[in-house]
């Protein structure tokens, strides 16, 4: 199913987030201007305003509050974006240039600080101090499972367990803010909003780990950026765990992480992972996952939303792109 | 006049900022405590939440709210000296080795990021909106002001109210954050805030001036740092553009600017700044600044904090580093 037909409950609003991310690069500075076009460009998959609309959706719907947060949470994930591309000296995504490609890290650095600080201005419009403060700690929660991953590259010793921990950091701990804040906002009872939580941790979880799937099986032309890069950034994502597992005593990661032939062995990792059932086995780790995400939902009026997200969960695990 | 004799009145409160300060490093992750052990090390001036203390002291005092507004103001400085360092490559501040120098450019960017979050998050204990809502627009000033500076690197043709503009966004933007937020907490009518905001930010400028004097005349073991880095990063500050003003057929900044021996032209540029009235024009810049810090001070109730503020504007001024 099509990202579209999904979110048709809230296709209306999420115009009107998109509105509201363009007002965003009507700066003074034509510089500024200039990168927040290049940054905020509407071809992203928008996920996140969307799992913030349709969590607001149950309840009691005040736009007033929900577009500034569903806008604070895309402003977010593109920072993170920014800054990640920088820091791994990324020159594509989402099949564009970056914009430390076009101009500088230096930039690509602070422009990542200028949307933190606008995701958090549109946080604060909210006036919910619980969500504000939520806002700031998973800003602090992505940053530390970044640094936990940049402490790790190329550290073989990593677990199942580990790579969940920092996944759940890294990636679902926005998703859960953009369900969580679209839920305190309606008011919804304290039961449902954890129900909602629980879902965009788990669905974040199952995202991330499909990421790290199309990063070794995906086509370089949909995703819109060069795959194994995982690997060459010495990032051990579940593919590669599972690579140790199933051939603990010689495999291309172990001799890519002792720094032997890079793009041999990262091309023999992909490989190994198309051809042979690691694949199916971390769809199922994922599928498991979105299972969990909507195991509370029927606790949820049924409306739908409630429809869009089981469609969602679906759509992540079957995404190419 | 010394830092601990104009901080007398507020020192108890300071002291407990650097508690909390300490408490930031108490985290789970081993990597990441070591790292913000090392950039909040107790060696900085502390001026900013010196400000907010000072300022909160004029009227109803709650530490509460005081406390972690001026531990925000210290750790959103310290995040963007995280990044300056990261994105300029400096090797060295406060006379030890930078984050980015000891564990690379990405850990110094990803801690960063970090600190700018726990500073949201401290913010967010205030409870108060009007200081959350300025906290972000606060940051989203002081990037775009980097910006600017980056964009312009090299550029020859800035005048001095570019200059001043710059300034205005880099590091003023965060001393008057520093005294509205003390004003705002603590129930200051609306008419006394504006005095305070206006304090912060002329004190700001003239903060800035004189650490750009000092990148010219300042001893590097006093500073900890080596002195004619802004000129290696291209950036034009008052004294260059007084160099430019004063010598504008040929001079040493013009030649570096098109890119001429690097080393020479910093030192003769240096030497020119030292060996002519430019330094004392600067100083006299700065110190007009100071003097518009203080012009409305005496319509403030008369206290400890207005003696200090006196004080701390007379600090700026002579201060060695």
């Amino acid at each position: 199913m099509e990202l579209d037909i999904i979110y048709k409950p809230i296709q209306e609003e999420l115009d009107k987030v998109e509105d509201r991310l363009r007002s965003v690069k009507k700066v003074d500075s034509s510089y500024l201007s200039t990168l927040l076009d290049h940054s905020l460009q509407s071809n992203g998959k928008r996920i996140r305003p969307a799992l913030t609309l349709l969590s607001g959706k149950f309840y009691d719907y005040n736009l007033d509050y929900l577009l500034p947060m569903a806008t604070a949470v895309e402003l977010m994930h593109t920072a993170t974006l920014v800054h990640d591309d920088a820091i791994d000296n990324s020159l594509i995504r989402r099949g564009r240039p970056t914009i430390n490609k076009l101009w500088g890290e230096e930039k690509a650095v602070l422009l990542g600080d200028y949307l933190f600080a606008e995701a958090g201005a549109f946080t604060a419009t909210t006036k919910n101090l619980r969500v504000i403060k939520h806002f700031a700690d998973t800003l602090k929660t992505i940053s530390s499972g970044e640094l936990n991953q940049a402490f790790n590259a190329f550290n073989l010793e990593q677990s199942r367990p580990q790579y969940l921990q920092r996944v759940a950091k890294k990636t679902a701990a926005l998703f859960s803010l953009a369900t969580e804040s679209g839920a305190v906002l309606s008011q919804a009872p304290e039961e449902s909003i954890q129900i909602l939580i629980e879902y965009g941790h788990n669905l974040g979880i199952a995202f991330q780990i499909v990421d790290d799937i199309l990063d070794f099986i995906g086509s370089e032309e949909e995703l819109g950026k060069p795959i194994g890069s995982d690997l060459a950034q010495g990032t051990l994502t579940l593919p590669a765990i599972l690579i140790l597992e199933h051939y603990p005593e010689e495999n291309p990661v172990k001799r890519l992480f002792s720094s032997q032939d890079e793009q041999d062995n990262i091309k023999l990792a992909i490989e190994l992972v198309r051809n042979s059932p690691i694949t199916q086995e971390c769809y199922q780790v994922a599928s498991d996952y979105c299972a969990k995400a909507c195991h509370n939902l029927n606790l949820l009026p049924d409306n739908a939303s409630r429809q869009s997200f089981i469609e969602l969960a679906d759509y992540i695990i079957n995404r190419k792109r």
